[in-house]
């Protein structure tokens, strides 16, 4: 059996001006991974008042996930990594909480517990498969955060993160490392070999516990499928540094492959990382699939991963994009909640 | 689409000695609702230190919904009712606690919140239809007090409330009613109209969830069916007196409805209630199977819903029976885990 496993949780880092597209403002996008867990779940948000879609039509990526996840019937299990708003979705707890802006001194002091407890969570699950994936606005910047303190960022190259931003600022996204890092009395490399370390003083609760969830299932002999992009790579990156050496693999989207921030090839070859790349086929006919192709957005909610797991089904990407249609009507057709405006 | 969700959670009315036979001991008992839920989500325990088998050898009534439930692939959500101790399976949250044992004054004081939170969980599910089951050892006794505080319990006569036990402790079941009334200082018949102040002063936390979920549900014209046998009744009683008077369906097995302690079809007139009843044909050469078939467990964790499931769906109980063997099995393969002996 497979199982994707989502990671939803939140980051204080977030709420810098022009880090993150996850989301209108920052005050609505402190909701969208809740959001996203009830899309998961239920196909549209129950408890969350807002609806994720970007100003400019954009809706998340959990709308894809949501519409493979339908047709093939896949379970999955959402896991609290520090939700900031409530969400009506079903939730594991693990002890994490929301982290706070990479640039104070200790951002995520829960994210060695819920490294801990996720880890257990990780081998006590039965499946003989997962894919992991997250839901963290910000999370782009707390991976380079993180590989940062680990030492990968140099070795990664300048082409190290992505942005669900059509123009990714890279410029700012280091200028807050390089002040986390301060803040944190750490050096590049300072974390080599201690990846919770590297994960509490300059990451974020979600990418916490997926590194955790992604050790005890290995150990337990589970696959385990990295399902998302950059941040993805940064949990390879831990992974690595915890000592594990097995087989790993990312499943993560077109747009992301395409991404002219990101070597993906790179990463692959610097951290031995197998990688899948699944392109949906949108058209631009569609506000939500013309989004994706003008570079928004990109990846997300094991975004990649589904589409992975589509492909490997048989299910034609014209079903995934029926799919994605319906989902994104029946988000917008619910008109109680929030929906941004250009 | 249908969804099955599940409320559990905790009284302390159960750790009344000789109330309950969810668990083999007060202790272990605690863990049965957290340990059902892991069963629902992923087939066994995974943080749950328990397997809820008794120590003759019946297991929860878990294993039977989960085995049609991943036969079926119906969508389930469990609801975290006032869950006692810690569970690995995904919750949603409605701001329930743990109940008091009823002879206390005030002993589920987050009933009426829990009922207003679930209410809005119940309007705002996408669902066509929910199927609502609970999973809370001692629920039968608070059950009984609901009944009484509403003045149902009289109108239904003697036979009003099943157990888990072969042997219905009915006499100390009422004893203990009794002194809930007094603790309250309120009457039979003295919460009439008013279900939350039953729930709050009689009754526990799974109960008052369930009734908030289904309220909500039948306000947005969602199906409801009350998955379960006599708490499920006192459920019926709780919406009547809530003033809904449309159509309602209780489905449950033909253990509950095999039981001389209670009489179903006085219960499905006096509440204007629809009674399906299934039949899984349990066979008496497989320890769990002919555990029921002497009278233990009977119902709980929406058995009964799921085998009217199954009987709609067309899915023979001969491949339900075949499930049963195979989620017990793994059940207890799970050898980490402390299972009772006899």
């Amino acid at each position: 059996m497979t199982r994707l496993v989502c990671c939803a949780g939140s980051t204080r880092t977030a709420r810098i001006d022009g880090i993150s597209a996850a989301g209108a403002d920052a005050d609505l996008m402190a909701h969208t991974p809740s959001a996203d867990a009830e899309i998961l779940a239920y196909g549209r948000p129950v408890r969350s008042p807002v609806v994720p879609v970007s100003p400019s039509g954009c809706p998340t990526p959990a709308v894809v996930t949501r519409a493979v996840l339908e047709r093939l019937g896949v379970d999955f299990t959402v896991v609290d990594s520090g939700l900031a708003e409530p969400t009506g979705a079903p939730t594991v707890t693990v002890g994490a909480r929301t982290g706070e802006d990479i640039r104070e001194r200790d951002p995520v002091p829960s994210a060695p517990g819920a490294f801990a407890a996720a880890r257990q969570f990780g081998r006590a699950l039965p499946d003989d498969e997962l894919f992991l994936a997250e839901t963290v606005p910000g999370g782009t910047t707390t991976a380079l955060g993180v590989l940062t303190v680990l030492g990968e960022a140099d070795v990664l190259g300048d082409r190290t993160v992505s942005s669900s931003l059509s123009e990714n600022p890279l410029e700012l996204k280091r200028r807050v490392v390089d002040e986390a890092l301060s803040a944190s009395s750490l050096a590049a490399g300072d974390a080599a070999d201690e990846p919770t370390v590297a994960l509490r003083r300059a990451g974020d609760p979600a990418l916490a516990v997926l590194c955790g969830i992604a050790a005890g299932a290995l150990e337990t002999d589970t696959a385990v499928t990295l399902a998302g992009g950059t941040q993805l790579v940064a949990a390879a990156a831990c992974l690595r540094h915890d000592g594990y050496d097995g087989p790993l693999t990312l499943a993560t989207t077109s747009f992301v492959d395409g991404d002219p921030a990101v070597d993906l090839g790179r990463a692959g070859r610097e951290l031995d990382l197998a990688v899948t790349t699944t392109d949906p086929g949108f058209t631009d006919d569609h506000p939500a699939m013309a989004a994706y192709n003008r570079g928004e957005a990109k990846e997300g909610v094991g975004m990649g991963g589904a589409l992975a797991l589509a492909d490997r089904a048989g299910l034609p990407m014209a079903d995934v994009r029926d799919g994605v249609r319906e989902v994104y009507d029946r988000l917008l057709a619910d008109t109680d909640r929030e929906v941004p405006k250009a």
